[in-house]
């Protein structure tokens, strides 16, 4: 085998009405992941080094994701996988599908598997479910396709990559607050059912927004960017999300949601965001709360990449 | 006030994915409606005339939907409306709602009201709610509008047209099966509620048929122009329907879903498939069953115009 480095980026996913759909990713953060051989293996061996902290491989999503690839393609090469983390953990930005991610377009890359993108994602879901507690594949699409990756189903996995207006760019709000099992508690307060008339409001959103986000249309995005199903049963969480956004649209955001599982926040801008306004409005809001916040203007990403 | 006459077309609502959300607008069959004074009538008087036969406002959408006009401008014009009737009823073709849209239609012209096409649905819905006991303004929407009609919301009412690919013809199967009540049976069979993972399936196939009947892309027509919701719940009323949808796809039809409550149903076409195939498929199957059947190959169509 020969060493390999790939790269992956952050992501959000839901933008409101698309939970367990749609992710995007985007430039704000990214992680590295390097494979070697561990000289002298040869029994499957997964070694695991996080930003120089060694771990075996179930101490990380990418050993896990390694993990899972090797034990269905009955890989025997030992390995050292070595992180360097840019993306921030436990904040909704799909940090830990990134590092999945770039986990196994490296080792495919290294020992030439030709999987295709929707192998890799498959294999990172895995690394990534036991973080969560549930498979889900939203962000790991993103940092493997790139752009706005839309599930179509995961058995089997089908993605549809599409790419947003050119004129939209991306705000990330990132409060520094930590959250013990979020992702488990996000999503059990997930309801189990719906009403008919929530079903019907919250696919005319995705269906709209999907569109909106292609076409660069600010009202259809604004008007779609909203969920009453997933994001409403979490707002317990997040009891700043509801100001954030009402002042940020005021300020001409374009669109505003929980990114993820939050507590990020990601939102659309476009010529006619006042984005100097729109951050120091946040900055405010979380000053009062004295809660310390940082941002992100980035663009949307490509996918996972070899270096 | 002038004579006017207005033509409106037929419609497929839901699609599969889109129940009270999406339908499209064909020229398979058309109505039209003539408005005309009631000489030396002026308290609000409604005449209605439905292929020669004479009634009050009451016993036709048509009138109903002129009777809530009426009633929300606070019109006095004695007005008589000749419907020639051109849309077959009970079929699952907007029968209906489209003689309400060509109504209000030729009223907004003949009394110059200069009404907004949403406005038009909105008292096209009120005119054909008591047709179904429920109002829904898909079909409404479909002849106002024209193309592909998508409700974004009924409070306010808000519709987005679309059009569709010009590579998709239509194929309209017609059994001649009249059953009593049909809309309210089938109305009945939708579940209240549903579960999570329902919703999520369904608001991607939506917005994946969305995507693919403006593209023209088959693979995403073919795969989203499916429901496990609402079509589902009333396969009941249409054992016929699994059969033929195989049988098509089989001769190449791109998509295959019941005509709004049925019993008719619309299959989008394409270059790709052998029409003649799935005439001829089709029709052996209602021959087994000793039932009539026509077809009728058309195209999207346009909104509602005055003649």
């Amino acid at each position: 085998m020969k060493e390999c480095t790939a790269v992956s980026f952050s992501s959000s996913a839901n933008l409101g009405p698309g939970f367990d759909t749609m992710a995007i990713a985007h430039t704000a953060f990214h992680d590295r992941v390097r494979v070697s051989a561990i000289a002298g293996a040869g029994h499957g061996e997964i070694e695991v080094e996080c930003d120089g902290i060694p771990g075996d491989a179930d101490s990380n999503t990418a050993g896990r994701a390694a993990r899972a690839l090797y034990s269905e393609l009955g890989l025997r090469d030992g390995i050292r996988i070595t992180i360097e983390k840019g993306i921030p953990e436990g904040l909704g930005m799909g940090s830990s599908g990134s590092s999945a991610a770039a986990a196994v377009k490296a080792i495919d890359s290294s020992l030439d598997l030709g999987l295709s993108r929707e192998d890799l994602v498959k294999f990172a879901t895995e690394g990534e479910a036991a973080s969560s507690g549930t498979p889900h594949s939203d962000n790991v699409a993103a940092s493997i396709f790139g752009g706005l990756a839309f599930l179509v189903s995961t058995e089997p996995m089908k993605i549809h990559k599409f790419d947003i207006a050119k004129s939209l760019g991306i705000l990330l709000i990132i409060p520094a607050i930590k959250m013990k099992h979020k992702t488990r508690v996000a999503r059990e307060a997930v309801p189990k059912t719906i009403t008919m008339g929530e079903h019907i409001v919250g696919s005319r959103r995705l269906s709209l927004l999907l569109q909106g986000l292609q076409s660069g249309d600010r009202e259809i995005i604004r008007e779609n960017m909203q969920d009453d199903i997933v994001e409403r049963s979490r707002m317990h969480m997040f009891p700043f999300y509801e100001e954030i956004k009402k002042r940020s649209l005021e300020n001409g955001a374009v669109g505003v949601s929980v990114s993820g599982a939050g507590p990020s926040i990601i939102e659309f801008t476009d010529m006619l965001t006042d984005t100097g306004k729109v951050v120091s409005g946040v900055s405010e809001i979380f000053e009062s709360l004295q809660t310390k916040v940082s941002f992100s203007r980035c663009k949307t990403a490509g996918g996972a990449y070899v270096e």
